[in-house]
This record gives C-alpha cells, structure tokens and sequence, in this order.
C-alpha cells in the first residue's frame, strides 16, 4: 500500500488526458464550419462549448493558485454570458488554438505536483474553511473539471453527424 | 500526508455521488413520455440512455467482483445492441427502479470498500497483467464510470427541453 496515493493520483491524471485525448480527436474530425451547429435544436453551439471548455480550462491556472490566465478574455464571453449573447465570439480557428495552448500548458504542472501539492487547497477556499474541509484542494477541482469536460463532450459528440 | 490515501478516495467517491444525485434530479423532472424522444436528431433515445446507464453500473457488480447483476436481461437490450434495434425495451417506469435499485446496491459496497480493496484489481485483469498494470484496479472502474455517467447526463440533459 506504500505507493498508493502515487496510484491513485496517476488513476486521476489519466482520466483527465483520456478526455482531453478524446475531445482533441472529435476537433479533428471536426470542420471549423460545423461548429456553428447547435449540438441540439435549442441549445449552445459547438461554438460556445469550446469557447466554455477552452474558458473553464484557463481558468485553472489562477485556481490552482499557478498562474494567470492565458486568454482573460474568454471568461465573459464564454462563462459570464450564454451563447447567443450577441457578444462576439472568438472565431474556431482560434478556439482550437487557445484550447491547446491551455491544455498543454496546464498539463506541464499537473505532471511536475507532488501528491502534498495536489493535496494542496485551491484558492477559492480559505485557509479557515480548509482547515475544516481538507478534501477542497487542486485534485477536487481536476476530478470535477474532468467531469465537467466529459458532460460537455457528450453534447460536442453531436456535431459528427 | 498520513490520511491522504482517505482524502483521495472521499474525491473520487463524492463525484460518483455528486453525478448519481444530478441524473436523480434529472429523472425526476422528467415525465415517462419524454425518454421516449431522441436526445438530438437522429440520435439515441432517452429510453436507451436511461437504460444503457442502469446496464453499465449493473454491470459493475462482477466488473468488481462483489456478486452477479441485478438485471442481467438489461446487458442484450442495452449494451450489446443499439437503440432501434428492434429489441423490446424495458418500460421507462422499471427503468427507473433498476437504477436506483442498482446505484442503492453499489453504494452499499462503495461505502464500506477500505482503500486496500479499491486498489484491488477488477475482474477484467487476470493476476499476471495487474502485476505490471496496478492501475488496473476497483477505483480506476469507478473513475471510469463516473465519466461515462457524466458524459450521457449531458446527452440526458436535452430531453428537459
């Protein structure tokens, strides 16, 4: 049992890059036209997913307390306001590229944490508040960030057909 | 550091949880009738999904090595084949009991599961591969498993429309 937090963080990390894995392999399946499509009638383009993804992504860097965004902007339009909110939307080509900047860059610290560092609060929390739940560190907010990417990855799968 | 191995697994837990609770939700605004549309055109039905979901997580009793399946009838219906296949479907209203019955009966083991025996090998490896493969294990299915929910309750979500 010795290595087993080392296990079972490598369990966690794999999860996260199988999902990005498998989101990169959809975007290049994927023509930057068809990303204009609602993923279904009524609901967010696969625009607006990316630009979400490619936000919510960034917004790890302040999070995990490791840096600042690389692209500010796509907060207010991608996470603040929904689609459709007559805001200006970053153009595909691009969103692939913030999308890989981001992911790459976040996935050169999450391969350099010690498992104290993953244990590590995050900074949404307080020191008072984590004292009393230790469990809101950086690997909670990888666990869920990596749900949150297979939800919408559910929904991005539509624009194939 | 000496309780980490706890605090990990309480993460991994309370996401599989966290995404249980939130398709609960979801089933429980949606009437019978509304599984029966496709999630998007041309896509699976809500009835598939429902289905597919209460298979896999059945599915997950010998996976990890604590008993048969609830619903064995459910594995033909809903994972070897695919929606539209002319097989009977089960009726949304036993749907739901399945699932429940089945992530009620999972939780029972979850819950009492000590970190050595999440880091068991699942029945899927035989003993000489979990040997050079120890991530090979209970916890990585639940991981696993989680995502899989997560990436369908986005699908699941549209029928709310």
């Amino acid at each position: 049992m010795d290595n087993s937090i080392e296990l079972t963080l490598k369990i966690i990390l794999d999860a996260w890059k199988g999902q990005v894995s498998r989101v990169d392999k959809l975007l290049s399946e994927l023509a930057d036209e068809q990303f204009g499509n609602e993923v279904s009638p009524g609901s967010n383009t696969g625009v607006y997913l990316l630009g979400n993804l490619a936000a919510v992504h960034d917004a790890l860097f302040p999070l995990l307390g490791v840096g600042e965004k690389l692209y500010r902007e796509l907060e207010n339009i991608f996470i603040k306001n929904q689609d459709k909110s007559g805001l200006e939307q970053s153009p595909v080509k691009e969103l692939r590229i913030y999308w890989q900047e981001v992911n790459s860059k976040l996935l050169d610290y999450f391969g350099r944490f010690s498992p104290e560092e993953w244990l590590q609060k995050h900074t949404a929390v307080n020191e008072e508040a984590f004292k009393e739940e230790p469990h809101r560190n950086r690997l909670n907010v990888l666990v869920s960030r990596t749900n949150h990417l297979a939800y919408h990855f559910g929904q991005l799968a539509f624009l194939k057909k």
